[in-house]
């Protein structure tokens, strides 16, 4: 077998076989394929594609180009989720601990965000002392002693997406639903749960446009986490808007902690119960209408947040932060932004709303820049509101004074106000199974 | 300008710029930009193609890469050749002495084979002496002198070329017409001479297999050369069986020295006076019939044999090889190959031809393979002919015995014999200016 036939197979419109596709990945992983002919491969592929069985094949050998996380210890059936990732998405926080408060042990690896706002584990690390950098073992005993853990990933799972990845993101083939359906699963599957529940934003703020390619990448990681044996569901969900009205990392672990005190926006409330609902359900708790019950029980009787503090506490942090949100980092400089007429919000741009909160500090532009946890933007106001000219919009918080007005002029683009409210858009858009 | 944003733009399907062209191609050629970014460039250009300008653009950016010739010390209008490859394509060996001869300069630089037999530089270098390796100045000094030159390419002729063709061989990048005109347009404008003649070859033995791909080809370099201020016309040749009756380096020679005497094949001698004439057509020597005409002059006076002997002689070679071919190099082995049926000879694959000639040592499979110079194959028979059972078919040239069985095999294959002639197909099968 040689790469070359590969790559021309593929580029001439076939099929490949499991073991083609096994033979690049591992040979790329191990460094015998070069760059260069992945790259032109990864091309071919963008413009071919891979149907079904290819991306599941794929999939497998990227999982199983590293470790995998062994969960089986653990009695019970471990649940899983993962978000596309959008402006404000802060659900891991408020979902996880719901979840494990219901008796379904959650084991989530996180990644580092790159762009508007930090990932998971950068919202996590703005509480004072939290650690992400669990060992495989106490990621593995967090779990089996109090049913909840979200780490940061280790540094051998699924080796070959990483570097797949990383080859992608510079050569023009990123957009490939095959490629990222197979660079998400393979995370998924190597981290080692029963079940995954998976959480595909689509609209402005997100990496999937339109409903119609949101539905077919949901449906392909479907697919491939029920054809590698795992339960599998995906929810469609907005980000056409902001999710909830904090965007930035300690102001997004605040939120999270509203809406675990059963407070927080409506918004943010309804994704994060319609995700912990499916989560349950997947673990087989229940119907959907019985598990959505739960939830907000699990919030309503303080037991998902009581969770978030356990989990906190094992992890180092310091839970008083989570108690008393006053604790949690602040920004040195705020500033308002005012609506220069009065009417109705017709629309918020999310993307360009997290381009304002990544120029206050909230995000990085390269994988190396250091996050400012306090730093982001709180919406006073979203999509529908009715305003009048000079009232505030949002607040802006950073450490930096002198990147206020430039994300003034961001967030200026991003609002457009109107003489009449735009029609309503749901916030679950569909459900793939 | 980033490499990146070029790559997404033709992914995407847009038109280039020349400034990004040139970015591209000079960055690429400096090591600033990465194999791995412009083997995911060709493939996108390879789905999406390049128009005309674009290609125009990337042949001057890939000629501007290194040194060209300046041969405007020598007066006259200098006409050049190239042909895309054949099985037994000899031409050059001809025409070049026919064109000198009626006054018309011929400094004609040649690249090395990869395939079934050498190329140009390889099977003059089977005369014994005969070198190649002209210096700049020695190449120019004897267009000068005695109005022709057939050299190796100099080593900073169009680098880029060489390094974009080197990629597109290991990334399945070679299929593209752009990629293939550039690459061809890029050394012949780079080499310096004012006019241009293309011999682009369709059938089973070329690179195009039909008529339709060559003709696009053709359309494309003729743009090019025009586009680029030098007249330039393409031929478009039969190459579904091979060219003449013998294959293989030496036995090339000894066929063209033939023709040069007023013997040989006829459609060896009809594609060469066609070549020859329109490189006087184009060098202004008078109409396309007149040409005509002055060109087979020159074979009947043997002007041009006398041509070829002062070239030999002044490139260091033995001359008398020329004046007596029975002293080109000879193979120790011959065998036969025996026809098994009565009939006709209905089909010559000139590929399988050309693979067998390569299995005797006439050709390489890899670059630094040495070429055996009197190893090749003989036809006493050609498509058309009528032949009875047991009657030689081919003689096979070889120094190693053992390659002799696999050979005969391949030529198995390559022969077809039916019960009447096939239908009569034209040698010369358009013409594009």
């Amino acid at each position: 077998m040689f790469a070359l036939d590969l790559i021309i197979r593929k580029r001439n419109g076939q099929k490949l076989t499991k073991e083609e596709i096994k033979y690049f990945v591992d040979g790329y992983t191990k460094g015998e394929i070069p760059d260069y002919q992945a790259s032109a491969f990864l091309m071919a592929v963008y413009f071919n594609g891979m149907d079904t069985d290819e991306t599941l094949w794929l999939t497998e050998a990227m999982l199983h180009s590293g470790d995998t996380v062994d969960l089986s210890c653990i009695p019970g059936i471990k649940v899983d989720k993962h978000s596309t990732g959008g402006v404000g998405d802060k659900t891991t926080l408020v979902v996880a601990p719901i979840v494990a408060s219901c008796g379904v042990p959650v084991a989530k690896m996180s990644g580092r965000g790159l762009g508007h706002t930090g990932g998971t584990v950068d919202k996590l690390e703005s509480i004072p002392g939290f650690r992400t950098n669990l060992s495989r073992e106490e990621f593995v005993r967090n779990v089996k002693e109090i049913g909840i853990a979200v780490a940061g990933q280790t540094e051998n799972l699924a080796p070959a997406d990483k570097k797949i990845y990383a080859l992608r993101d510079v050569t023009g083939t990123v957009e490939n639903l095959s490629l990222i359906a197979a660079s998400i699963m393979s995370k998924k599957l190597a981290a080692g749960s029963d079940a995954i529940v998976l959480d595909v934003k689509t609209g402005s703020g997100a990496f999937m446009k339109t409903v119609e390619e949101a539905e077919k990448l949901a449906r392909l990681m479907v697919d491939i986490g029920n054809g590698a044996g795992k339960k599998t569901v995906a929810l469609i969900t907005d980000m056409d808007r902001p999710l909830g009205k904090n965007i930035g990392n300690a102001l997004e672990v605040s939120e999270a902690v509203e809406v675990l005190n059963g407070r927080g926006p409506d918004d943010l409330r309804e994704v994060c119960i319609e995700l912990a609902a499916n989560m349950l359900y997947v673990a087989r708790k229940g119907d959907i209408e019985y598990c959505r019950m739960l939830s907000a029980e699990a919030i309503e009787k303080r037991t998902a947040l009581n969770k978030l503090v356990e989990m906190v506490k094992r992890q180092g942090g310091d839970s008083r932060a989570i108690e008393d949100i006053s604790r949690l980092p602040k920004a040195e400089c705020r500033a308002e932004f005012k609506a220069e007429a009065s009417g109705y919000i017709v629309k918020m741009n999310a993307e360009r709303i997290g381009f304002a909160s990544l120029i206050l500090g909230a995000g990085r532009k390269k994988k190396d820049d250091v996050i400012d946890p306090a730093a982001g933007i709180e919406l006073l106001k979203k999509t529908s509101d009715r305003i009048e000219a000079g009232e505030t919009v949002a607040i802006l918080h950073t450490s930096d004074q002198g990147r206020i007005s430039e994300a003034l002029g961001a967030l200026k683009d991003a609002v457009c106000i109107g003489d009449a409210p735009p029609p309503e858009r749901p916030l679950i858009l569909g459900k793939v199974q």
